[in-house]
């Protein structure tokens, strides 16, 4: 691809440092994503270095270590003013979707002010690609709107790496309980060296009767759906208490049913969410402040000379034991 | 039916002087509600005079007025330790349910120091009848769980008692515009005289185009939904704004569709929830207060020797214009 220029005096081009792949760009391959047209860069999370910036950019200039955002956010419009970046008039998920993205030697980011984020001096800059998506995500759709809070007692369907990455941060507010359900038990192993108290292998337990073992036949405060698709969203409507949250982050591509006929009175919560990355300055001071270790999440590296590697172990990651991969420029 | 009797230390017993009839009720006549028992006494709604007190009751004495709570809190449970009387341990929705309820002379009333309010002097204890259930429901399950704003707009799907009870409530926060939907137009009329900005007949207009042309097809911030079946919740679907909220109220039979595969990423929250009650001496309050008239819920009033007819007026309220009809003993 010829390196990118420039387009508005707001844009910025990065020089990449490394980049990683999200299950999204699998999505986008397998042609679930029709927005994205053929021969557009995918990727939306990176970090690297400011190489050229717009007339109108003041607060970075070349030379300057940045952390990309998946979400580009104008600053300016009425659901960026609300801190809804998801839904910016003018951006969103824009990179690796209608503009070209980061898994390239270069990325022009428009709106840069308020889609990019300083990194401090000093901090290792590869444990950050994984705040450019998964983090947030997890916190935000996962933690955040599932009201964690102390004490609760918290299920996560799916170990993936946004179910871990919600695992991680749901830690902030000290759970009683954070059961991990998956199909696999080497997902499940690591969900237990991150810090679940319980898991549950779905695929081999009766999971509803394993949960409600688990919460004395109530159920759990918060379940977070972090899988996207039917059988998971049922389960987490089988094991939420009355009174509980379901926190849905997976990315769904079908309607599914909705328990109304029993749930109308059992007083739950339920909420959906595209990541607003409203929160990265937050994660990453609890990264400076060694409250989070994002660099867990990394399994394998590999050189963006090998790219078409690095697509092949994440997408066999029941085989390779893949959680992300990072792609060093 | 014969006098009820004390059970329990903590049960006193009601002379009623009115009751009212309930949608809840004619579900229970058609044998929607399997967990009534044949022979049950109806009735979950009502205000009179104490007759008899247990042992153990201390706030009230025989001759104090009271209101009537359709939910029976016993005050000590977890749920009900946490304001969420709807699930009380050992209480909940029993009155005219699992127990004889108020469409009788008298009855008993479990817990009576944490189910029953203390009727203030002076005020009209018709119109507090509208406390005992929908005014209660409208406002906790519709306009405090969708969060009702000022200059926030709101739909309200279905203009019954409960939508109307929303209506009212709705604007002690000020909201922007609230669009009443239903089929009937009597009850939209009704609506306009009670506070609805905006009225569509879903039975005449494209409810969806409707509204997005009053929302700048942006959306409404929160879609109350107070009918019960899948049609009414698909349409909250199609008219909550990107960041919004479904408060479901009504009471539904079977399973909807819950259209993920757009709504992942359109960052709703969806509530359910039966009634806690918990604001009762709140709303008694914007009663005394005149911010609240209950009695505009009143059409119809019957002598109890007359119920059946009370039950046909209410049953027939598409012909009989008929929203609250007051029992009188």
């Amino acid at each position: 691809m010829p390196k990118p220029r420039i387009e508005a005096s707001t844009d910025v081009i990065v020089k990449l440092a490394k980049t990683t792949i999200c299950g999204t760009d699998l999505h986008i391959l397998k042609g679930d994503v029709p927005t994205v047209k053929p021969g557009t860069v995918l990727g939306h999370e990176g970090v690297g270095v400011i190489d050229e910036v717009g007339d109108g950019v003041q607060s970075f200039k070349k030379g300057d270590r940045v952390l990309i955002s998946c979400i580009t956010s104008c600053g300016k419009c009425d659901y960026c003013r609300r801190g809804m970046y998801s839904h910016c008039r003018q951006g969103g998920w824009i990179l690796g979707h209608t503009i070209n993205g980061t898994q390239a030697e270069y990325a022009r980011i428009p709106f840069a002010e308020t889609s990019l984020h300083r990194i401090p001096e000093g901090m290792d800059e590869e444990a950050l690609v994984m705040l450019s998506d998964i983090l947030p995500t997890g916190y935000e759709c996962g933690v955040l709107n599932g009201k964690v809070s102390p004490g609760a007692t918290v299920a996560i369907v799916g170990a993936g790496p946004v179910g871990l990455a919600a695992l991680l941060t749901a830690q902030f507010y000290s759970p009683a309980e954070i059961i991990m359900i998956d199909l696999d038990d080497n997902r499940l192993a690591v969900a237990k060296t991150f810090g679940a108290t319980r898991t549950v292998n779905s695929g081999k337990d009766s999971t509803v009767d394993a949960v409600m073992a688990l919460t004395g036949g109530n159920g759990v405060d918060v379940a977070i759906e972090a899988v996207g698709i039917p059988p998971t969203f049922e389960l987490c409507q089988d094991i939420v208490a009355a009174g509980g949250t379901i926190a849905n982050v997976g990315v769904h591509g079908a309607k599914v049913d909705l328990h109304l006929e029993r749930l109308w009175a059992h007083n739950i919560t339920l909420t959906t969410r595209l990541v607003d990355t409203v929160t990265t300055p937050m994660l990453l001071k609890t990264v400076q402040a060694n409250k989070l270790n994002p660099s867990q999440l990394i399994t394998h590296r590999f050189k963006l000379e090998n790219m078409l590697d690095a697509y092949d172990t994440f997408q066999r990651a029941a085989a390779t034991n893949a959680l992300k991969v990072i792609i060093e420029l």
